[in-house]
């Protein structure tokens, strides 16, 4: 076992089918600003939600674009400055909560989320506007991290910051929010949900805590996906993929991520990949690699997920994204023999790819990528 | 799955074999409250701890008796009020970490526990006083749950007091404190850890991330505790113990306990058993009738532990206990057949029990208790 782990995870969760029907009764302040994206705006999500907040002052931004700048961050701030806001609330996928997190301090740290990210140099004061992050996708876990991932246009980089006020004071998880998702969502958002499970259990900084919270997430995982794809409507395989999902994010909150994710930085900036598809593309790969400096606890999780050999593990995993028309190959993304080395060095730019339990170099990242050109 | 669900754990986590002895870097805090028992102080491991805070102000408290009083409580708020302190740590089993939590508040709420506990009708105001909580034994938990146990030494009644402001501000888990101990106590709070891992599985306000918790848990114990008690200085075995301790207390800290915990009141109350053996002694008998309400759910945790049946399950426990020269039949405790029906009366009074997965009433319970006289 490790010799030594940390864990902190102080966000209050809420689990509840129809949650957000009521979700007044738990939020504290009076003017609240509810984010989201333009398409939970259309659909009337994020209205309902802001709805049933009777009595308080709701404002709605639903600007958000996937993958969202610092320039997005800005606005959604000046906006919950004018509403005097005391409660931000995200809802959405991953960015709308990304972006709650920055703007709720934004609202009492002045300036731009320049000022304070990346290489800003003024530091967020504690939070005291409420944070609230409101999933409507099984998928990212940003309801339990303290990450929000943004991209500075000026630069072109898509970075993640990490601070501490980033925690939500409450993830509100509802599932009933997940059934109009479109199943080729379903299965992209579900799978980087899986990602988020098993770069947690074979982190070089995994801690026991979450490597048992990564297991069972997988095992809800493959155990539901395909019935949530097949059959959107269905609440026990919607609430389980929910749940699975939260309880991914809480494993890698702690552990981070690892090649899966660094390798699909360029996949999405550059050839326009959902993050989702981003990542499990390269999943079967890196469990077949994994086995290098983690093959007694690969083995014990491909016996737990119920599977005789690692290999076997990963065969089913491709199969199921076969099953789900998953690209599982990159030229299926555009990607071509050329862009192989390009994509080699932006993901070995990011630090995470050598939390990976194998060797990670130029030829070996390189070459990984060549086998599922 | 479940329905719906809460969790909210927001105590900061350090595990690290030697961690005690550069606590020091972790503590906010310059005026230092130690409060640990007499054994703790005798041997010196309270003042080791307390040694390595360098520049800080350290008072020490070691007069915590097993099952503490109200009296004892207050007596040592008054000692952590004259030293100014602005960091209560406690250290110890069980007692010493639950005064602790008490006396961070107490600090700068005034008055007596007793205006705040039962019938007490003040409220306590939010904690600015640190709290650590550093455990000395594979067993509580406490490190990790908002709940303290007191004795009324008035009413003779010993109650728990559930307050957010217990949890600790760090849970600081060494191993190596663990090492100390003797093989009986190693036996009876590893299998008090095991009981809480249980207990929040097959509890009524199971949740997913509690039982996946608990699982792994309860792995860890069966696998570790008998290397623990026959080689006291194997770092692994104590390691896996600690670990295993803090996730069951992570696990019971959102569900709470059952009928174990409740039948384990009056035993210790009236026939002076220590709490670890006041909780096994009934466990393997609550296994074999949890089937009742959660046949599937103990099936596959039989199954995760590597046993055919529950029933298996239940006399693997029994027989490590025997190994572990623990009591096994109540009589052993001093019980005789004219006591059951008082202590029956006496579990059934805790409002816990109900959230065991099988009937729990007079004739139940009594005859559970008579299976095991």
């Amino acid at each position: 076992m490790q010799e030594k782990f940390k864990f902190y995870m102080p966000t209050r969760i809420l689990y509840e089918k129809g949650l957000s029907k009521h979700l007044a009764d738990y939020i504290p302040g009076r003017r609240v600003f509810i984010i989201s994206d333009p398409f939970l705006f259309k659909n009337g999500t994020a209205q309902a939600v802001g709805g049933a907040m009777k009595d308080k002052e709701v404002a709605y931004y639903s600007d958000i674009e996937p993958n969202p700048s610092c320039e997005s961050v800005d606005a959604a701030a000046a906006a919950a400055r004018a509403h005097k806001a005391d409660c931000v609330v995200g809802i959405g996928g991953g960015s709308s909560m990304d972006v709650s997190k920055i703007v709720s301090c934004l609202v009492t740290n002045e300036g731009s989320i320049y000022d304070y990210y990346s290489a800003g140099n003024k530091k967020l004061s504690p939070r005291t506007v409420s944070l609230i992050c409101i999933p409507t996708t099984a998928g990212t876990g940003s309801e339990v991290t303290n990450v929000g991932v943004f991209t500075n246009r000026k630069t072109h980089v898509k970075m993640p910051m990490v601070n501490n006020e980033f925690w939500a004071d409450i993830a509100a998880i509802d599932p009933e929010l997940t059934v109009t998702l479109p199943a080729p969502i379903t299965a992209s958002t579900g799978m980087d949900a899986f990602c988020h499970a098993i770069e947690a259990y074979w982190n070089k900084e995994s801690l026991p805590i979450c490597d048992m919270l990564a297991m069972g997430a997988m095992k809800m995982i493959l155990k539901n996906i395909k019935t949530a794809y097949d059959e959107p409507q269905n609440m026990e395989a919607r609430g389980a993929m929910s749940a699975a999902s939260l309880i991914a994010g809480i494993a890698f909150s702690q552990t981070r991520t690892t090649g899966i994710h660094a390798a699909s930085f360029p996949l999405t900036a550059e050839f326009g990949a959902s993050h989702g598809t981003a990542c499990s593309i390269t999943l079967p790969a890196f469990i077949r690699i994994s086995s290098e400096q983690a093959g007694e606890k690969m083995q014990t999780l491909a016996g737990y997920l119920g599977y005789e050999t690692v290999e076997a593990f990963a065969d089913a995993v491709e199969a199921l994204m076969a099953d789900m028309k998953m690209p599982l190959r990159l030229h299926e993304l555009g990607v071509r023999e050329s862009d192989i080395d390009h994509i080699t060095e932006t993901a070995l730019s990011a630090a995470i790819i050598q939390l990976t339990p194998a060797s990670m170099n130029f030829d070996t990242v390189s070459e990984l990528l060549r086998s599922i050109l």
